[in-house]
C-alpha cells in the first residue's frame, strides 16, 4: 500500500478565466493580467508579511480535471510522445498546479496578483516565496 | 467546511541526508550532492521520456515535520516577525515541499538528481518540468 496524504483548501482564487481553454498555459504570457487570492479567515496570520513586488510559488489544485494518462500524444506534436512527469499538464496523478505570480496590493484577506493562470473558484493549498 | 484533496505518493528519494538539521536550507547551496528519485512501477510511464539535464520541480511531502506556525520570529533574526506564507518552513498548514532539481541519469526506475535537500525516504507526489 502506498502512503497518502490529505490537505486543506487554504484560500481560492478569483480568476477572470471561468472555464477549460480560457486560462493561458502559463499566467507569464499574460503579466498584465491580475487575479486574486482570498485567504480564509483562520489563516489571516499566515499572510501577514507579505509584500507587493514578492514573487511567490502558489500552489493550487486542478480542481476540474479528471483522469491522466502515463503516456500522451503531445497537441500538434506530429506524434510526439510525452511521460506525464515532462509535461505540466492538468491531468496528473495527483493534480496539483504550481505557478509563478508576483503581488501586487494586499488588502486585509485579498491578495491581488499577477501570473494568473488558474480558473475561478480554484483551491488554494500553500503559498510559498521564491527563492534565488 | 473547507474542502480537502487526498495525495497518494508516486516515489520516495534515497537522499545523503538521514535527519532534521543535516538538509542544506535549499538544494542548489549544495550542488554537488545528489539524491536519487525511485518511482514507483505502476508510474514507470511517466519518467519514460526523462532526460539528463532537465530541471523539474520535485513535489514532496516534509514527513517528519509536526504542526506549524501561523507567525513565528525569524530564527537569528533579532525578533524579526514573519507569517508562515513569507517563509519555506516544513512547518506548514499543508506540509507539502518543491525544490529544484537537475536530471542527472535515468536506469530504470530511479532518477538521479542534483539540489536534493530532502531527508531520506520522503515521499513524492509529484514531478514537473521547469518552464521559463
Amino acid at each position: 500500500m502506498r502512503r497518502t496524504f490529505t490537505f486543506v483548501e487554504i484560500g481560492v482564487v478569483h480568476s477572470p478565466y471561468k472555464k477549460d481553454g480560457e486560462a493561458p498555459k502559463q499566467g507569464f504570457l499574460r503579466p498584465e493580467v491580475t487575479g486574486e487570492l482570498e485567504i480564509y479567515p483562520e489563516y489571516a496570520g499566515a499572510i501577514s508579511t507579505l509584500n507587493p513586488g514578492d514573487e511567490m510559488n502558489l500552489v493550487f489544485i486542478f480542481d476540474r480535471s479528471e483522469g491522466y494518462d502515463l503516456i500522451s500524444e503531445r497537441k500538434g506534436g506530429a506524434g510526439e510522445i510525452r511521460g506525464l512527469f515532462s509535461t505540466r499538464s492538468p491531468r496528473r496523478i495527483n493534480p496539483i498546479g504550481i505557478s509563478d505570480i508576483v503581488v501586487k496590493e494586499i488588502n486585509g484577506l485579498t491578495v491581488t496578483f499577477s501570473g494568473v493562470d488558474m480558473l475561478d473558484g480554484t483551491p488554494v493549498i500553500d503559498l510559498k516565496p521564491v527563492i534565488r
